[in-house]
């Protein structure tokens, strides 16, 4: 189960403290440019320890391409990459060998598996999401070829919301935020919690531009339901909404309901979805990030043996997971973009046949 | 792409104006009590035209087993089941045969498949969720025998919010209002938007009690995941939030963390999951949903010729839709529970063993 | 797993003496034309009780629409189709309720299920793959938009073998003889099986005609590989062969390779297919029938209390299931192509973007 | 589509010339131990160049585990494998790089793809299947912990069968022939289409010892057919058979049929297999692969040109695949044993609580 996807699928491996981490991603079409910079660049954009509002980890994240390329072309074989890890401390960890970090992932998996990788959190890290971001640029790639453009950045953290969004500055900010005047609050919130030793949530905001109208499959693979999938198995993602989300149940259907002109539709509370299927319109998604469990404060838990203890923990960690995280819910939106790309083709026996008869 | 569930799932069919809407059951295991009773009376609690805050469109929504039971049990082969439609009034919907309604699948089915089937939206109907309220009995005849229960209720309809929750009093309001002493507040503001011609939005909540430790797969079939997923696949939901969902991304660390004492959690902001596993607390979903689409004033929209027109429906709705939704949600937590206790079958070798070795 | 295809998928319930059997069938194009009558005409061709080749169980084995057609046309949304039973005859089995039948999967089915459903083989019957045919009729329509042609027949009875290959023969012989001058020895065969209260066995042919280039997805989901497991799920199906199958393994390279000229291949031992993938060469496959367990004789075999007893079969069986048997491989042939046309669209990035932004 | 399995799937990946094979392996039990020398040793017994019946290709085929294990057991988490490749010699393919050469995989790869990886087949390389012997060895490690046994051996080769099975003696043999007074007529044949720049076809047995009874899933994903499956996706298969194959279309309904003893079937024609599912008895099954397609003869062929061309191939090839593709087949039965054996738990509703309730 850790394979994404139906007909553009993904599958990811590797623990934050284990050799390496990477991704297969299959499906891809042949002949496909694969521009390493650029797979790189946007790992580049969610690797740690590069300024005081992430973890102070320092990764490389090279990502190396093992197989699916041939000539800087893909062959329509799995493209398989790696990241190496570098610099594990798994010392930092040996104080809570033994110890369930409350907000974790320890209890559960130790239930589950009943193992420890006390290894900063094995494969329940975050570090995880390299991979996907890896995967992710691929099927960027592939949307470039169609115009579609996936954006993404902070909207709010710690309450402070961004109002003027600009996806430009954003790519900018060092905690990509959407404001350009909020940013500086944001930021404060950020180093405000770190300072007292604790973390804090933020919210992100994802928005796929120029998408076909058709994505989406009835009933059980509706573009909505699958992105809210993709969005909440990001680490400490807690609600996910499209459009207007939560705030529509707060409407009357004459408020909500988008009213359709020639041009197309004349406002956008749906987020560009209705019945699970694209309608052109920009797709809008909001990602709400719990703050992060790892704070440098005492805490009660217990330990395996089932022993009320405190806890403190060390180690290197986001005082905000959602920074980092909206690249993420950028990579997953492609993703899930791309694999609904697929999905549509053949709809109607018009296009069904066109795909064998047509000779262009 | 009608079918859900990896290990136990099902696959409905049917259109609101068609024949027979209905579901297959697959994956559940043989010998299990069938009865049929319980499964009409969960339909029951969904069916249509039982008072004035419903549709008036009468169904009966009487279910039929066409195989996979004999003797009444389950005999692990698919347990199929039809509903017949009674009482399509097609006609309703002539004169909106070329036009778009705003806030409607339409649009985007139009487009995705190049045809109409203007009968009262065709499969994009809430009528399809009588298949997974079906579906949904079978899976809690399977989780009463671990004594896991899945309730539901309504949270908040038109801004006004339950706060003393309780489940038996929603089992019996007329619109599975959670709270005794709003009740009343609901229901007028469902009755003042349908006079008004106008339809209302509402939040439900959805409760799983004394589910295991251990549900959910790591990294992209998580629990929270796979309900976002199932809840966003419900007609009008436009937003999922687990535990304190959006509200944790406006908390800090120390107040979000659930501090673990040797009786369990001492709070449960997490929702009942963590790294997308299951922590035997319960889980708890709110989601929302939009107004219904369909209301009795003018609206602006295009017909298929992509002519603006004004459109005043007919036919018969829902003034909320998130009343009916609510057991629908029930339904699909309940589906995702079943299918997560499969796959977390096996998880270590010890149990692996004991499947095949322990003679019981 | 109940279901079968990857995009084009279809999933069959009910058992030989339950209430109905049928199938869902999702992923048709929307705007093909359904031919109920044509559906219907394959259903016959497999039919019981046509003469005396096959069992006395007369079914009309009457198909009923219920979902996924609107006005004659198929509109992109599951297709469900249902076949009542009508001639049970339950207490042919009541002797037999507590045996497990040599050659019969009761004792799987017992073993696994802990049920004994003695019904006629309730759902292992070969009773199931009505709703094969059915699902097959679907996919032939769309494979007739492409040209493409799915013909079977029987090549071999009791080691009589067809020589002078004639599908259109097939079609009209009692017993689906591909040869007729065979047709008669083969014929006297099943008789003398038939009158010394035995069985034979039998080999079918199923060839499809102008399959495209493509066909097939690498590694795992090869056409080769899928047409055999789609073959080897056929009740009493022993083995599967593409091309010149075992007999290859018998010859040298040089005397098996397909030599290739301008106008294509030379010869066709490859059996139309590459590396998984077809050659645009005709598709052919052999599929081996072992003789129907259901025998007349007397057998030693156990009851379900493990006691040592003989046992007398009652009922209605067919003395060689290959005849019916090559309806339904060619229908999962068929069913086989449409899932892989589909697989196959967007594999390059050419055809990736025209799906797209090719207007026609 | 380059996985395999439901519940224990594995993933593979890489090219015969390019940088890296390798796989992933996901649904590993959590605390199985990982001998790592036991799954180098299983890639030693395929690896390449050990003798002159193989190509002379010397690969040291060593594997690296990336992820998934640690302290020496598995973690529940997927367990990464990767092969370096370290002696490719793309230049031995220059002088075919536009051809298409007789038997192979370069005709449909490049019709499907667009594109041309000349480099010795790329990812239609048996050696591909280096990666499947990796997953093989982890899906072995489980089968022990149940006393389930996967053996394999050469069964013939043009034409030479080997006629007294010996399974011990097949690990010993160079040709892993099964049968000590065989072997060397079935080498001769070897060396003689070697000399005469030829290659021969050969036959392998698999056989799956002490499998539960129960394993595989009506009707779509039964045992048997899943094998098919598994083993026709391995490069040069043409047919595949269970029990005693096409034979049995030659038989009585009286001869064909396995009576049962208390003590259990008095004999095996059905291979192990009943309806689908295992019975307890051997599986055995059949492999037919075809000549190596790679011969040094001249062949008459066309160009992507579609110029009719003569060619002569150079390159290291197998004279014989069946040697080394036992070892596949045996991994491969590995592998869908193991997926059989998750997808079996909780069949009925014993089991299925006894995983939740019973503790242990």
């Amino acid at each position: 189960m850790n394979s994404f996807g139906k007909r553009f699928i993904f599958t990811t491996f590797g623990e934050s403290h284990g050799k390496a981490l990477g991704c297969v991603v299959d499906g891809v079409p042949a002949g496909l440019k694969i521009d390493e910079d650029f797979i790189q660049s946007e790992l580049d954009r969610r690797k740690p320890g590069q300024n005081e509002f992430a973890t102070s980890r320092k990764e490389a994240d090279t990502v190396e391409i093992l197989s699916g390329v041939f000539d800087g072309f893909s062959t329509g074989t799995p493209i398989a990459m790696v990241i190496f890890n570098t610099n594990q401390k798994s010392k930092d960890y040996s104080n809570i060998k033994d110890i369930f970090r409350p907000g974790h992932a320890d209890f559960t998996y130790f239930h589950k598996y009943g193992i420890r990788d006390y290894r900063g959190g094995g494969r329940s890290s975050a570090r995880e999401t390299a991979a996907r971001v890896a995967a992710g640029a691929i099927a960027k790639l592939m949307l470039r070829e169609l115009d579609i453009k996936v954006q993404s950045g902070v909207l709010a953290i710690d309450g402070i919301w961004s109002e003027n969004i600009d996806f430009e500055f954003a790519k900018k900010s060092e905690i990509y935020s959407l404001d350009i005047d909020k940013e500086n609050l944001q930021k404060e919130a950020i180093l405000r919690a770190k300072s007292a030793h604790d973390s804090v949530g933020g919210v992100c905001f994802v928005k796929i531009k120029n998408a076909p109208i058709g994505l989406g499959e009835p009933i059980y693979y509706k573009m909505d339901a699958v992105l809210a999938d993709a969005m909440m198995s990001i680490n400490a993602v807690k609600g996910v909404e499209i459009g207007d989300g939560a705030k529509a149940s707060n409407l009357l259907g004459s408020q909500n309901n988008d009213p359709i002109a020639e041009k197309g539709f004349s406002s956008n509370h749906s987020g560009g979805i209705l019945g699970g299927i694209s309608n052109a319109d920009d797709i809008d998604i909001k990602v709400y990030f719990k703050p992060t469990p790892s704070i440098f404060q005492t805490q009660q838990t217990i330990d395996i043996h089932h022993n009320e203890v405190e806890c403190t923990l060390k180690g290197r960690h986001d005082p905000c997971v959602a920074i980092r995280g909206s690249i993420v819910a950028e990579a997953m939106a492609a993703l899930v973009t791309a694999d609904m790309l697929f999905l549509n083709m053949g709809k109607t026996i018009k296009s069904f046949k066109s795909a064998y008869l047509c000779k262009t």
